[in-house]
């Protein structure tokens, strides 16, 4: 079969390998359709993903056609369609013991320490496969994953009915969080420096949208919320500065959320979280959202495939990876089809 | 009658002051019978506690008898034994309206805001007054505040049973939050510089006590936890460099509480929150917590007791605060009576 695999940092090849063949009874063998691009395939192209090793097939924001199930798989049949939850977990440690498998101390994501979902064709376990109700698009299916990114920040965050969210940076990750914070019922606002992306957050739904380059964003939050600040501030964007400015722009009582992997500190007084008495979450990857984000896309209440903004078959990689390289700008997500 | 009172930075007094009379229904007027002395009276001593404006009758940890009652007043009558829930709040404003108001907008504390128990009678509205069963002593009343701020921090830390808790600090607010970790079940590992401090903390049960003029406290919670670090850390020191020591040795999964009102900031990298997925609270004063307590102490689960270092009569206060000025490493907790 065929597959993208990024050989070392900087070369990326369209491989044969073997296609994959079932060896254990709750092992799904699944007919690749879609898979989007993330920001951590590049860096896995680029050298800079710490938790990589190569070579290594790449792609974790899958869905594809069931071909085949081990004997012991109850809920999956030949024909479904399904969305790939990339991560794999001991269920012992202290992580997976309080419900944060996602930090487990053997977490494996598929595309990052194992081989991913660009290819012809992927095997892993039944519970890594999620059923897609038939009204949903393959497309759709693929971008489960990084709705679900939103969905764990949203809830670590403590997203509530009423509360006003500044989402910092309207990449990906910052439309995802958007999104499910809407759904929470939360009032968004939302930053960045792109203008294409700032008008995209608010065709889509943001309240109101904060362009720093024209506006002083502490400002226009307090404006935004007549002096309160934001109730929950998630950094999607991951400076030191942006995780900086989350804290300081968080209400009393705030909650504020970062994505960030930066290893650059940000100076964080502990004063602001004390006397505004905040919670300060990381949210890394997601727990449990698999099946709430399917349900919402399945009823309808989000669209995922609206986030899409550029379409390549498997054979154009190359031109994909160009794009994103030269003109990032220009790029919301970009999906593959195989 | 008398109570003392700081009439400016610098300067406090033993003055005569009006008694207090009941003016509205649901006010209760207690005769203050023990005190303690607490770190933020002496902040307003010292002209550091930026909530605070002169005069002011100092005392936040106050224990009494219910003199009189208005005729509003149900759940107190004249004999009992109370102790003063030390705040006010709107019951309106987001953190309210979102179960802490201890972050009011409009928060009034007793002794701090607004003027507090360390006076012979003290009036406040019957919800700030808790009863205390009747084989609890009148000093024991008057530490529950104290012990609802380690209430609090275990809260905000969601210690559970079975963790790891490494308490950074082994003064009264560190001894406190050792003291509900241990009711909460977990394992309490605490570091002080001050060895009369640490002997104490072993004496009442931690698990561990780390002296960091001997050991290297990363090493020794290494050690200590196999190397899976601290579940919880609560940084009741409050230094830039302790908060960043709890979020360094918060293992996955964790959570870090810090009780620090430092205005310096700490170099904080968003990739150990992200990475360990962790949460980081600021706990600030408490909220709900008095019930908890008081059931804790007339069951006789905890002796807040235990932490007096020295008692003083009302009269003697110039000798006690001397004593904390002069000797702080020889208190543990003042206690006046008056």
């Amino acid at each position: 079969m065929k597959a993208i695999q990024v050989e070392k940092p900087g070369q990326l090849n369209i491989v044969e390998l073997e296609k994959p063949v079932i060896e254990k009874g709750d092992e799904v063998i699944v007919k690749i359709k879609n898979v989007g691009i993330c920001g951590s395939d590049v860096h896995i192209y680029h050298g800079s993903n710490p938790f990589t090793s190569y070579p290594r097939v790449i792609g974790h924001e899958v869905s594809g056609i069931v071909e085949q199930v081990g004997e012991a798989v109850t809920s999956l049949a030949p024909g479904d369609l399904v969305a790939l939850e990339p991560i794999t977990y001991c269920g012992e440690c202290y992580a997976c013991r309080n419900g944060q498998p996602n930090v487990c101390d053997s977490l494996e994501v598929f595309g990052v320490h194992r081989d991913g979902g660009m290819a012809e064709y992927l095997k892993a376990d039944e519970n890594n496969w999620h059923r897609v109700p038939g009204n949903v698009s393959e497309e759709a299916a693929a971008l489960m994953e990084p709705m679900t990114i939103g969905a764990q920040a949203t809830y670590r965050g403590e997203v509530r009915e009423g509360d006003t969210v500044f989402v910092i940076g309207a990449g990906p990750t910052g439309i995802a969080c958007l999104l499910q914070a809407k759904q929470r019922g939360a009032k968004v606002f939302i930053s960045d420096f792109n203008q294409n992306r700032l008008d995209y957050a608010k065709s889509i739904g943001a309240d109101a949208i904060i362009q720093p380059n024209e506006v002083d964003a502490e400002e226009e939050i307090n404006r935004l919320t007549n002096g309160e600040l934001a109730n929950v501030v998630i950094d999607a964007v991951g400076l030191p500065q942006t995780f900086q400015q989350a804290v300081e722009l968080a209400s009393i009582a705030g909650r504020v959320v970062t994505l960030g992997f930066n290893e650059q500190p940000s100076s964080i007084p502990s004063l602001l979280l004390t006397k505004k008495e905040l919670k300060v979450a990381g949210s890394r990857l997601q727990t449990h959202q698999f099946p709430k984000v399917i349900d919402q896309v399945g009823r309808g209440e989000i669209d995922p495939t609206q986030i899409i903004s550029q379409r390549y078959s498997m054979d154009q990689i190359h031109d994909a990876f160009e794009l994103l390289e030269n003109n990032p700008e220009a790029v919301r997500k970009i999906v593959l089809t195989f």
